[in-house]
């Protein structure tokens, strides 16, 4: 399948370091070292995930205005929902007077865009569906706490949506293979992160269990999503990792002995963007494939889930 | 694909409608005038969809030890979510220790039963998973308020689990289709009913559009379905439709022409069970089909969306 446009939309509020640094007493450059980020974006009051999800589409159409003609499934993924009965997928199709099309909201924490994008091939192989409108995003911010000092600080707001066709088009970014795999039977499995919408939303317990955990199965989906199509490392000329943790990129970029500069990152300005991470990165970097270059994108869910999309840009 | 075995769980505590009646002021008898509804179950304190889930899933294994063997697919399906991160799917593949498993949670409202199956059978044809442990959990009393005249006297608490394999075997229903479709696009879409966990919770905000739209879009579901399938509405002997309303179910009987004892019906022990509803009834009522009867779910979701499958005992 085709990924033929995408877009994204992040808030305008920046929130830089000397504001965690001002609430938790911790040096304003301490928060970069540990993550590697700078900035995070915040959603403003009367913004939400399903606000952000329409922005998001927004943007998509104003830069291919026939791109929704056509769409028969809509996908929203998210972790930090606004509304789990009018969901991302129904206020999109509402929106965008989309009919007749499957419309799902699913979660997997962080790794939420990737099971999306196998979804979407589950529905196109079963034949129904061959047009769909994928959507990330997270409003963090909802959920997690400034003065959290273990994790308040990692959070940002976003979005992103892309149209993903049975037919080649468009962007031409081929998606070669994509495959998810829930890990929750590992380690401290669905109890090192917990997002608990109606106690204390989201908190980080046990953060170096994710850490390794994420380390290892990021690389783990690479190598398995690689063999699988008889791909090198070598080859892969544009890498989008989960963006959590710059020193977590850094492990799967060095486990998987990849030049450090083909990892795309937004985690510098955006933080961790939870499951719309992988999917802001993508467009805002896929222009760095040229044609008939491939690309891999990775993520790790909290929960815990991994998985990767192995992609190729075509030629002309 | 295949039932192979199916289990529920409801929570112990039953709430009559005295209760609703002492906290309104409205006559006893009006509740179940106006919903059918005599009483429903209540999580107690501790549970919530997680702990439910699993404990349908043990009622699964209780009856059939081996049943889990093989799982490749977890799908967990609720509109009142416990953990986002931490999701019915992640928490019953820790429990049971369900490796290499495709982990997915995900809501379109009261259908979300009937979109997993879908899922499941798009994960099928596409060679992505063979055997499906598909939950169905709602934790109503979370988020609704007992003292909402409008609807808090609606919501129950409880859970289903099904096999569904892509071989026959165990207790031999086949799923000859299943379908389901957003209609976020039609009347009040997804303003209907919110579940917004942050603010409100549930909130039913405009009975009459989802009433008018629950009728009319089941029964399209159901003649979409039989229609595509050369099935008359004689020949279905059990109907399992979305347990909302006694009211919205009449209603959808009557513009079947199908007579009112082939409905199967739960709603007035267990109220209004949000997605898990048509999951507990199938597997209230499946053994009401005799070898080679057909039978048929239709379910409607706040969102909106409606989906129906079509069922068929195995001979012997």
């Amino acid at each position: 399948m085709f990924i033929h446009a995408s877009a994204d939309y992040v808030p305008t509020r920046v929130v830089d370091n000397e504001y965690f640094s001002s609430l938790t007493g911790r040096p304003t450059d301490w928060f970069e070292k540990l993550t590697g980020i700078r900035q995070r974006r915040r959603a403003a009051q009367g913004e939400n995930a399903n606000t952000m999800a329409i922005a998001a589409v927004e943007n998509l159409v104003r830069t291919s205005p026939q791109i929704l003609d056509g769409v028969d499934l809509i996908i929203g993924a998210s972790y930090t929902p606004w509304d789990t009965i009018g969901t991302i997928a129904h206020v999109v199709q509402k929106h965008f007077s989309i009919r007749d099309a499957r419309a799902l909201y699913v979660s997997t924490a962080c790794s939420s865009f990737i099971d999306a994008l196998e979804m979407t091939w589950a529905y196109f192989q079963a034949g129904r569906a061959s047009r769909a409108l994928v959507i990330a995003v997270e409003h963090n911010s909802l959920y997690s706490r400034d003065s959290d000092e273990k994790s308040g600080h990692l959070w940002g707001d976003g979005a992103a949506a892309l149209l993903v066709s049975k037919e080649p088009g468009g962007q031409g970014v081929q998606i070669i293979d994509v495959r998810a795999v829930g890990r929750g039977d590992l380690g401290r499995g669905p109890e090192g992160i917990q997002m608990v919408p109606h106690q204390d939303g989201l908190v980080m317990l046990h953060g170096k269990d994710i850490f390794m955990h994420a380390c290892r199965e990021m690389v783990a989906a690479a190598h398995s999503i690689l063999d699988r199509h008889g791909v090198s490392l070598d080859d892969v000329r544009l890498m989008i990792p989960h963006q959590a943790n710059q020193r977590i990129i850094n492990c799967v970029i060095e486990h998987l002995k990849m030049p450090a500069e083909r990892a795309a990152l937004t985690i510098q300005e955006l933080g961790n963007t939870g499951c719309a991470s992988v999917a802001i990165t993508y467009h805002r970097h896929w222009q760095r494939l040229n044609a008939g270059d491939i690309g891999l994108i990775v993520a790790f869910g909290g929960g815990y889930s991994a998985g990767a999309a192995l992609l190729r840009r075509l030629p002309g």
